[in-house]
Protein backbone atom coordinates (compact mmCIF):
# COMPACT_ATOMS: atom_id res chain seq x y z
CA UNK A 1 0.00 0.00 0.00
CA UNK A 2 1.11 3.61 -0.49
CA UNK A 3 0.53 6.71 1.49
CA UNK A 4 -1.41 9.65 0.26
CA UNK A 5 -3.55 13.06 0.96
CA UNK A 6 -7.25 13.61 -0.06
CA UNK A 7 -6.93 16.79 -2.03
CA UNK A 8 -10.41 17.41 -3.50
CA UNK A 9 -13.52 15.67 -4.89
CA UNK A 10 -13.96 14.76 -8.65
CA UNK A 11 -17.15 14.92 -9.96
CA UNK A 12 -18.25 12.79 -13.05
CA UNK A 13 -22.04 12.26 -14.21
CA UNK A 14 -21.52 10.27 -17.12
CA UNK A 15 -19.05 7.11 -15.45
CA UNK A 16 -19.37 3.53 -15.48
CA UNK A 17 -22.59 2.64 -13.50
CA UNK A 18 -20.75 0.33 -10.99
CA UNK A 19 -18.63 3.60 -10.00
CA UNK A 20 -22.50 5.24 -8.70
CA UNK A 21 -22.63 5.35 -4.72
CA UNK A 22 -18.53 5.75 -4.45
CA UNK A 23 -17.54 8.90 -3.80
CA UNK A 24 -13.80 9.37 -5.93
CA UNK A 25 -11.40 11.27 -4.27
CA UNK A 26 -8.42 13.11 -5.82
CA UNK A 27 -5.64 11.64 -4.23
CA UNK A 28 -1.91 13.01 -3.59
CA UNK A 29 0.06 10.42 -3.63
CA UNK A 30 3.12 11.69 -0.47
CA UNK A 31 6.21 10.54 0.79
CA UNK A 32 6.28 10.07 5.14
CA UNK A 33 7.19 14.16 5.21
CA UNK A 34 3.55 14.26 3.20
CA UNK A 35 5.55 16.03 0.32
CA UNK A 36 4.16 14.79 -2.78
CA UNK A 37 5.25 12.48 -5.22
CA UNK A 38 4.58 11.99 -8.78
CA UNK A 39 0.35 13.09 -10.05
CA UNK A 40 -2.82 12.89 -7.95
CA UNK A 41 -5.27 10.13 -8.46
CA UNK A 42 -8.46 9.68 -8.63
CA UNK A 43 -9.18 7.21 -5.57
CA UNK A 44 -12.71 5.12 -4.48
CA UNK A 45 -13.48 5.72 -0.79
CA UNK A 46 -14.12 2.87 1.72
CA UNK A 47 -13.31 4.44 4.92
CA UNK A 48 -15.23 7.88 5.12
CA UNK A 49 -11.84 9.69 4.59
CA UNK A 50 -12.11 13.62 4.23
CA UNK A 51 -10.12 16.55 2.53
CA UNK A 52 -6.98 16.70 3.80
CA UNK A 53 -6.75 13.28 5.58
CA UNK A 54 -3.08 11.32 5.68
CA UNK A 55 -4.58 7.78 4.42
CA UNK A 56 -3.32 4.80 2.91
CA UNK A 57 -4.51 3.46 -0.28
CA UNK A 58 -4.34 0.66 -2.50
CA UNK A 59 -4.38 -0.94 -5.82
CA UNK A 60 -5.34 -3.15 -8.95
CA UNK A 61 -7.27 -5.97 -7.75
CA UNK A 62 -7.10 -4.81 -4.12
CA UNK A 63 -8.57 -1.36 -4.69
CA UNK A 64 -11.83 -3.77 -5.72
CA UNK A 65 -11.95 -6.18 -2.94
CA UNK A 66 -11.47 -2.80 -0.51
CA UNK A 67 -14.91 -1.62 -2.31
CA UNK A 68 -16.70 -5.03 -2.04
CA UNK A 69 -17.30 -4.92 -5.60
CA UNK A 70 -14.97 -7.18 -7.80
CA UNK A 71 -16.41 -7.04 -11.25
CA UNK A 72 -16.20 -3.22 -11.34
CA UNK A 73 -13.68 -0.57 -13.02
CA UNK A 74 -12.02 0.63 -9.99
CA UNK A 75 -8.50 0.13 -9.57
CA UNK A 76 -7.41 2.49 -6.25
CA UNK A 77 -9.06 2.91 -3.19
CA UNK A 78 -8.37 4.55 0.03
CA UNK A 79 -8.72 1.55 2.60
CA UNK A 80 -6.80 3.46 5.69
CA UNK A 81 -6.61 6.99 7.79
CA UNK A 82 -3.29 6.96 9.18
CA UNK A 83 -2.96 8.34 12.91
CA UNK A 84 0.67 8.06 13.38
CA UNK A 85 4.08 6.67 11.74
CA UNK A 86 7.17 5.80 14.38
CA UNK A 87 9.88 6.01 11.84
CA UNK A 88 13.10 4.84 12.63
CA UNK A 89 15.49 6.10 9.89
CA UNK A 90 18.76 5.75 11.25
CA UNK A 91 18.76 1.55 10.43
CA UNK A 92 19.46 2.63 6.88
CA UNK A 93 23.05 3.41 8.21
CA UNK A 94 23.48 0.37 10.25
CA UNK A 95 24.68 -2.60 8.63
CA UNK B 1 -7.86 5.88 -11.67
CA UNK B 2 -6.55 8.43 -13.36
CA UNK B 3 -7.01 11.20 -15.46
CA UNK B 4 -6.55 11.64 -19.03
CA UNK B 5 -7.76 13.67 -22.38
CA UNK B 6 -8.21 12.04 -25.53
CA UNK B 7 -6.49 13.07 -28.49
CA UNK B 8 -6.83 11.07 -31.63
CA UNK B 9 -8.11 8.04 -32.68
CA UNK B 10 -6.39 4.39 -33.29
CA UNK B 11 -7.19 1.98 -36.75
CA UNK B 12 -5.84 -0.92 -36.61
CA UNK B 13 -7.65 -3.58 -39.29
CA UNK B 14 -5.27 -6.37 -37.92
CA UNK B 15 -6.11 -7.23 -34.44
CA UNK B 16 -7.84 -9.25 -31.64
CA UNK B 17 -11.09 -10.06 -32.75
CA UNK B 18 -12.05 -9.29 -28.76
CA UNK B 19 -11.14 -5.85 -29.86
CA UNK B 20 -13.58 -5.56 -32.85
CA UNK B 21 -16.84 -3.19 -31.86
CA UNK B 22 -14.56 -1.58 -29.43
CA UNK B 23 -13.43 2.18 -30.27
CA UNK B 24 -9.99 2.77 -29.33
CA UNK B 25 -8.77 6.27 -28.22
CA UNK B 26 -5.63 7.73 -28.23
CA UNK B 27 -5.65 9.06 -24.64
CA UNK B 28 -3.06 11.62 -23.16
CA UNK B 29 -2.57 10.68 -19.23
CA UNK B 30 -2.51 14.73 -17.81
CA UNK B 31 -2.43 16.15 -14.57
CA UNK B 32 -5.02 18.06 -12.98
CA UNK B 33 -4.43 21.22 -15.29
CA UNK B 34 -4.61 19.38 -18.02
CA UNK B 35 -1.16 18.96 -18.59
CA UNK B 36 0.40 16.02 -20.32
CA UNK B 37 2.35 13.70 -18.08
CA UNK B 38 3.65 10.61 -20.06
CA UNK B 39 3.28 8.99 -23.21
CA UNK B 40 -0.26 8.79 -24.86
CA UNK B 41 -2.38 5.34 -24.16
CA UNK B 42 -4.88 3.19 -26.37
CA UNK B 43 -7.67 3.04 -24.26
CA UNK B 44 -11.28 1.26 -25.14
CA UNK B 45 -14.30 4.04 -24.71
CA UNK B 46 -17.00 2.58 -22.57
CA UNK B 47 -18.51 6.20 -21.75
CA UNK B 48 -19.20 7.49 -25.22
CA UNK B 49 -16.28 10.09 -24.74
CA UNK B 50 -14.97 12.44 -27.73
CA UNK B 51 -12.07 13.92 -28.84
CA UNK B 52 -10.63 16.70 -26.53
CA UNK B 53 -12.83 15.59 -23.18
CA UNK B 54 -11.24 15.46 -19.86
CA UNK B 55 -11.58 11.52 -18.50
CA UNK B 56 -10.92 9.40 -16.00
CA UNK B 57 -9.45 5.78 -16.95
CA UNK B 58 -8.44 2.76 -15.13
CA UNK B 59 -5.88 -0.02 -16.09
CA UNK B 60 -5.49 -3.57 -15.68
CA UNK B 61 -8.10 -6.30 -15.11
CA UNK B 62 -10.72 -2.86 -13.78
CA UNK B 63 -10.51 -1.98 -17.79
CA UNK B 64 -11.90 -5.56 -18.81
CA UNK B 65 -14.55 -5.31 -16.50
CA UNK B 66 -15.29 -1.69 -17.58
CA UNK B 67 -15.11 -3.10 -21.09
CA UNK B 68 -17.52 -5.96 -19.98
CA UNK B 69 -15.57 -8.60 -21.95
CA UNK B 70 -13.60 -9.76 -19.01
CA UNK B 71 -11.32 -12.40 -21.53
CA UNK B 72 -10.39 -9.91 -23.83
CA UNK B 73 -6.92 -8.32 -24.33
CA UNK B 74 -8.00 -4.94 -23.19
CA UNK B 75 -5.79 -3.16 -20.45
CA UNK B 76 -6.66 0.33 -20.49
CA UNK B 77 -10.15 1.81 -20.43
CA UNK B 78 -12.14 4.85 -20.42
CA UNK B 79 -14.78 5.08 -17.73
CA UNK B 80 -15.95 8.08 -16.76
CA UNK B 81 -15.99 11.57 -18.10
CA UNK B 82 -15.21 14.27 -15.81
CA UNK B 83 -17.88 17.08 -15.41
CA UNK B 84 -14.98 19.22 -12.11
CA UNK B 85 -12.49 18.49 -10.19
CA UNK B 86 -12.97 20.22 -6.53
CA UNK B 87 -9.42 20.86 -5.40
CA UNK B 88 -8.27 22.20 -1.83
CA UNK B 89 -4.47 22.18 -2.46
CA UNK B 90 -3.61 23.59 0.39
CA UNK B 91 -4.11 21.04 2.90
CA UNK B 92 -0.67 19.71 1.29
CA UNK B 93 0.76 22.46 3.30
CA UNK B 94 -1.50 21.67 6.83
CA UNK B 95 0.53 19.80 9.05
CA UNK C 1 -2.40 -0.46 -24.55
CA UNK C 2 0.25 0.88 -25.46
CA UNK C 3 2.04 1.96 -28.91
CA UNK C 4 5.74 -0.17 -30.13
CA UNK C 5 7.50 -0.97 -32.88
CA UNK C 6 8.84 -4.96 -33.82
CA UNK C 7 12.53 -4.16 -34.04
CA UNK C 8 13.67 -7.99 -33.83
CA UNK C 9 13.34 -11.53 -32.79
CA UNK C 10 14.61 -13.34 -29.19
CA UNK C 11 15.55 -17.09 -29.83
CA UNK C 12 15.75 -19.25 -26.37
CA UNK C 13 15.71 -23.13 -26.68
CA UNK C 14 16.04 -23.60 -23.12
CA UNK C 15 12.34 -21.62 -21.75
CA UNK C 16 9.15 -22.74 -20.39
CA UNK C 17 7.58 -24.89 -22.40
CA UNK C 18 3.89 -23.26 -22.43
CA UNK C 19 6.30 -20.71 -24.46
CA UNK C 20 6.26 -23.16 -27.39
CA UNK C 21 4.59 -22.44 -30.58
CA UNK C 22 4.89 -18.32 -29.81
CA UNK C 23 7.17 -16.26 -31.98
CA UNK C 24 8.95 -13.88 -29.13
CA UNK C 25 9.22 -10.27 -30.34
CA UNK C 26 11.40 -7.71 -29.77
CA UNK C 27 9.35 -4.57 -28.98
CA UNK C 28 10.57 -1.29 -28.55
CA UNK C 29 7.77 0.90 -26.61
CA UNK C 30 7.13 3.60 -28.65
CA UNK C 31 5.24 7.12 -28.51
CA UNK C 32 2.89 8.71 -31.44
CA UNK C 33 5.72 9.68 -33.78
CA UNK C 34 7.72 6.68 -33.53
CA UNK C 35 9.93 7.66 -30.99
CA UNK C 36 11.57 5.36 -28.35
CA UNK C 37 10.34 5.27 -25.06
CA UNK C 38 12.47 3.57 -22.27
CA UNK C 39 13.95 -0.22 -23.16
CA UNK C 40 12.52 -3.08 -25.31
CA UNK C 41 10.53 -5.76 -24.22
CA UNK C 42 10.12 -9.42 -25.69
CA UNK C 43 6.44 -9.90 -26.70
CA UNK C 44 4.43 -12.52 -27.81
CA UNK C 45 3.26 -12.14 -31.46
CA UNK C 46 -0.81 -13.14 -31.87
CA UNK C 47 -1.30 -11.20 -34.95
CA UNK C 48 0.93 -12.33 -37.45
CA UNK C 49 3.38 -8.95 -36.91
CA UNK C 50 6.41 -8.30 -38.39
CA UNK C 51 9.86 -6.56 -38.31
CA UNK C 52 9.15 -2.88 -38.15
CA UNK C 53 5.36 -2.96 -37.95
CA UNK C 54 4.13 0.27 -35.39
CA UNK C 55 1.95 -2.59 -33.33
CA UNK C 56 -0.44 -2.09 -30.35
CA UNK C 57 0.55 -4.36 -26.96
CA UNK C 58 -1.04 -5.17 -23.31
CA UNK C 59 0.36 -6.33 -20.56
CA UNK C 60 -0.54 -8.43 -17.61
CA UNK C 61 -3.25 -11.12 -17.27
CA UNK C 62 -4.51 -9.45 -21.02
CA UNK C 63 -1.75 -10.96 -22.84
CA UNK C 64 -2.46 -14.33 -21.37
CA UNK C 65 -6.16 -13.79 -23.01
CA UNK C 66 -4.53 -12.77 -26.45
CA UNK C 67 -2.60 -15.75 -26.60
CA UNK C 68 -5.51 -17.94 -25.56
CA UNK C 69 -2.92 -19.29 -22.72
CA UNK C 70 -4.24 -17.82 -19.57
CA UNK C 71 -2.00 -20.08 -17.70
CA UNK C 72 1.14 -19.45 -19.30
CA UNK C 73 4.22 -17.13 -17.99
CA UNK C 74 3.34 -14.43 -20.91
CA UNK C 75 2.91 -11.10 -19.82
CA UNK C 76 3.16 -8.90 -23.01
CA UNK C 77 1.32 -9.58 -26.09
CA UNK C 78 1.19 -7.56 -29.15
CA UNK C 79 -2.77 -7.69 -30.14
CA UNK C 80 -3.40 -5.01 -32.95
CA UNK C 81 -1.53 -3.55 -36.64
CA UNK C 82 -1.99 0.14 -36.63
CA UNK C 83 -3.34 1.50 -39.76
CA UNK C 84 -2.62 4.77 -39.21
CA UNK C 85 -3.87 7.42 -35.86
CA UNK C 86 -5.64 10.14 -36.19
CA UNK C 87 -4.21 13.25 -33.92
CA UNK C 88 -5.60 16.04 -32.64
CA UNK C 89 -2.71 17.28 -29.90
CA UNK C 90 -4.53 21.41 -29.91
CA UNK C 91 -7.12 19.83 -27.70
CA UNK C 92 -4.51 20.05 -24.80
CA UNK C 93 -4.58 23.68 -24.99
CA UNK C 94 -7.84 24.48 -24.96
CA UNK C 95 -9.81 24.20 -21.55
CA UNK D 1 10.13 -9.78 -5.31
CA UNK D 2 12.48 -6.81 -4.24
CA UNK D 3 14.50 -5.60 -2.05
CA UNK D 4 13.32 -3.69 1.30
CA UNK D 5 14.80 -2.40 4.67
CA UNK D 6 11.72 -1.77 7.47
CA UNK D 7 11.91 1.56 9.01
CA UNK D 8 9.08 2.14 10.60
CA UNK D 9 5.32 0.96 12.26
CA UNK D 10 2.36 2.57 10.60
CA UNK D 11 -0.85 2.89 13.02
CA UNK D 12 -4.35 3.35 11.50
CA UNK D 13 -7.29 3.16 13.93
CA UNK D 14 -9.85 3.49 11.31
CA UNK D 15 -9.04 1.11 8.31
CA UNK D 16 -10.40 -1.65 6.26
CA UNK D 17 -11.10 -4.51 8.85
CA UNK D 18 -9.66 -6.72 6.71
CA UNK D 19 -6.26 -5.59 7.79
CA UNK D 20 -7.08 -5.90 11.41
CA UNK D 21 -4.21 -8.19 12.72
CA UNK D 22 -1.70 -7.41 10.23
CA UNK D 23 0.95 -5.62 11.43
CA UNK D 24 1.67 -2.70 9.13
CA UNK D 25 5.50 -1.85 8.56
CA UNK D 26 6.91 1.43 6.85
CA UNK D 27 9.42 -0.41 4.05
CA UNK D 28 11.99 1.68 1.83
CA UNK D 29 12.38 0.08 -1.04
CA UNK D 30 16.68 -0.40 -0.92
CA UNK D 31 19.05 -1.83 -3.58
CA UNK D 32 21.63 -4.86 -2.86
CA UNK D 33 23.83 -1.88 -0.94
CA UNK D 34 21.07 -1.15 1.08
CA UNK D 35 20.95 2.50 -0.37
CA UNK D 36 17.02 3.78 -0.61
CA UNK D 37 15.11 3.70 -4.05
CA UNK D 38 12.40 5.20 -4.43
CA UNK D 39 9.93 5.96 -1.32
CA UNK D 40 8.71 3.44 1.44
CA UNK D 41 5.56 1.13 1.23
CA UNK D 42 3.00 0.52 4.10
CA UNK D 43 3.76 -3.29 3.79
CA UNK D 44 1.57 -6.06 6.06
CA UNK D 45 4.58 -8.48 7.66
CA UNK D 46 3.93 -12.03 6.73
CA UNK D 47 7.34 -13.62 8.50
CA UNK D 48 8.02 -11.27 11.84
CA UNK D 49 10.40 -8.74 10.45
CA UNK D 50 11.22 -6.20 12.68
CA UNK D 51 12.59 -2.83 12.75
CA UNK D 52 16.06 -2.38 10.53
CA UNK D 53 15.77 -5.96 9.07
CA UNK D 54 16.76 -6.53 5.05
CA UNK D 55 13.45 -7.89 3.53
CA UNK D 56 11.99 -9.38 0.50
CA UNK D 57 8.52 -7.92 -0.10
CA UNK D 58 6.09 -8.70 -2.91
CA UNK D 59 3.34 -6.64 -4.69
CA UNK D 60 -0.06 -7.06 -6.30
CA UNK D 61 -2.05 -10.47 -6.11
CA UNK D 62 1.09 -12.27 -4.77
CA UNK D 63 0.77 -10.27 -1.79
CA UNK D 64 -2.96 -11.27 -0.37
CA UNK D 65 -1.66 -15.06 -1.15
CA UNK D 66 1.64 -14.08 1.15
CA UNK D 67 -1.10 -13.10 3.96
CA UNK D 68 -3.35 -15.83 3.36
CA UNK D 69 -6.10 -13.43 2.90
CA UNK D 70 -7.01 -13.77 -0.64
CA UNK D 71 -9.96 -11.37 -0.75
CA UNK D 72 -8.23 -8.63 0.76
CA UNK D 73 -6.71 -5.20 0.27
CA UNK D 74 -3.62 -5.92 0.53
CA UNK D 75 -0.87 -4.95 -1.93
CA UNK D 76 2.29 -5.10 -0.58
CA UNK D 77 3.63 -7.88 1.66
CA UNK D 78 7.34 -8.31 3.22
CA UNK D 79 7.98 -12.61 2.58
CA UNK D 80 11.11 -12.99 3.57
CA UNK D 81 14.12 -12.05 5.77
CA UNK D 82 17.10 -11.81 3.93
CA UNK D 83 20.48 -13.88 4.95
CA UNK D 84 22.78 -13.14 2.86
CA UNK D 85 23.74 -12.16 -0.76
CA UNK D 86 26.10 -13.55 -2.99
CA UNK D 87 26.77 -10.91 -5.72
CA UNK D 88 29.14 -11.75 -9.19
CA UNK D 89 28.82 -8.35 -10.67
CA UNK D 90 31.32 -9.09 -13.03
CA UNK D 91 29.44 -10.98 -15.08
CA UNK D 92 27.57 -7.73 -16.61
CA UNK D 93 30.97 -6.69 -17.99
CA UNK D 94 31.62 -10.47 -20.08
CA UNK D 95 29.73 -10.45 -23.01
CA UNK E 1 8.46 -9.98 -20.79
CA UNK E 2 11.92 -8.28 -20.39
CA UNK E 3 15.31 -9.09 -20.35
CA UNK E 4 17.82 -9.71 -17.43
CA UNK E 5 20.82 -10.96 -16.19
CA UNK E 6 21.33 -13.35 -13.02
CA UNK E 7 23.99 -11.46 -10.90
CA UNK E 8 23.89 -13.17 -7.39
CA UNK E 9 21.58 -15.25 -5.48
CA UNK E 10 19.43 -14.19 -2.06
CA UNK E 11 19.33 -16.49 0.81
CA UNK E 12 16.77 -15.98 3.49
CA UNK E 13 16.14 -18.76 6.29
CA UNK E 14 12.88 -17.19 7.26
CA UNK E 15 10.32 -17.17 4.47
CA UNK E 16 7.02 -18.41 3.15
CA UNK E 17 7.12 -21.85 3.33
CA UNK E 18 5.96 -21.53 -0.47
CA UNK E 19 9.07 -20.54 -1.34
CA UNK E 20 10.73 -23.25 -0.14
CA UNK E 21 12.81 -25.25 -3.07
CA UNK E 22 12.37 -21.93 -5.22
CA UNK E 23 16.55 -20.97 -6.07
CA UNK E 24 15.84 -17.12 -5.75
CA UNK E 25 17.89 -15.39 -7.94
CA UNK E 26 19.28 -11.78 -7.69
CA UNK E 27 18.50 -10.65 -11.67
CA UNK E 28 19.80 -7.19 -12.68
CA UNK E 29 17.33 -6.10 -15.50
CA UNK E 30 19.59 -4.81 -18.51
CA UNK E 31 18.72 -3.51 -22.12
CA UNK E 32 19.73 -5.85 -25.24
CA UNK E 33 22.97 -4.46 -25.02
CA UNK E 34 23.44 -5.83 -21.98
CA UNK E 35 23.58 -2.80 -19.61
CA UNK E 36 21.84 -2.45 -16.07
CA UNK E 37 18.27 -0.46 -16.40
CA UNK E 38 16.67 -0.16 -12.62
CA UNK E 39 17.73 -2.06 -9.95
CA UNK E 40 18.00 -5.85 -9.42
CA UNK E 41 15.07 -7.55 -8.62
CA UNK E 42 14.72 -11.20 -6.49
CA UNK E 43 13.05 -13.84 -8.73
CA UNK E 44 12.21 -17.79 -8.59
CA UNK E 45 14.67 -19.70 -11.27
CA UNK E 46 12.15 -22.47 -13.59
CA UNK E 47 14.22 -22.67 -16.14
CA UNK E 48 17.91 -23.79 -14.27
CA UNK E 49 20.05 -21.05 -15.31
CA UNK E 50 23.27 -20.18 -13.60
CA UNK E 51 25.25 -16.97 -12.80
CA UNK E 52 26.15 -14.63 -15.64
CA UNK E 53 23.04 -15.83 -18.00
CA UNK E 54 21.20 -13.74 -20.48
CA UNK E 55 17.77 -14.41 -19.41
CA UNK E 56 13.87 -13.46 -19.78
CA UNK E 57 11.64 -12.49 -16.91
CA UNK E 58 7.86 -12.42 -16.37
CA UNK E 59 6.27 -10.78 -13.80
CA UNK E 60 2.99 -10.73 -11.58
CA UNK E 61 0.56 -13.41 -11.85
CA UNK E 62 2.05 -14.82 -14.88
CA UNK E 63 5.38 -15.65 -12.61
CA UNK E 64 3.34 -17.45 -10.36
CA UNK E 65 1.85 -19.75 -13.69
CA UNK E 66 5.96 -19.79 -14.64
CA UNK E 67 6.67 -21.51 -10.79
CA UNK E 68 3.34 -23.37 -11.30
CA UNK E 69 2.59 -22.46 -7.93
CA UNK E 70 -0.29 -20.55 -8.39
CA UNK E 71 -1.37 -19.87 -4.86
CA UNK E 72 2.13 -18.27 -3.98
CA UNK E 73 3.73 -14.98 -3.10
CA UNK E 74 5.95 -15.14 -6.15
CA UNK E 75 5.17 -12.10 -8.24
CA UNK E 76 8.83 -12.37 -10.48
CA UNK E 77 10.08 -15.63 -12.28
CA UNK E 78 13.19 -16.28 -14.74
CA UNK E 79 11.37 -18.36 -17.55
CA UNK E 80 14.18 -18.59 -20.35
CA UNK E 81 18.03 -18.55 -21.45
CA UNK E 82 18.42 -16.18 -24.22
CA UNK E 83 20.85 -17.80 -27.00
CA UNK E 84 20.35 -14.92 -29.28
CA UNK E 85 18.56 -11.61 -30.28
CA UNK E 86 18.59 -10.49 -34.00
CA UNK E 87 18.15 -6.60 -33.78
CA UNK E 88 16.89 -4.58 -36.55
CA UNK E 89 17.16 -0.94 -34.88
CA UNK E 90 16.85 0.93 -38.07
CA UNK E 91 13.51 0.06 -38.81
CA UNK E 92 12.84 3.16 -36.29
CA UNK E 93 14.13 5.46 -38.50
CA UNK E 94 12.12 4.73 -41.85
CA UNK E 95 8.42 5.47 -41.56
Amino acid sequence: MQTGVVIGTVVATRKDERLIGNKLLLTQPVNINRKPVGEPLVAVDTVGAGIGEFVIYTKGTAARYAANKTDSPIDVAIIGIIDSIDIYSDVLERE
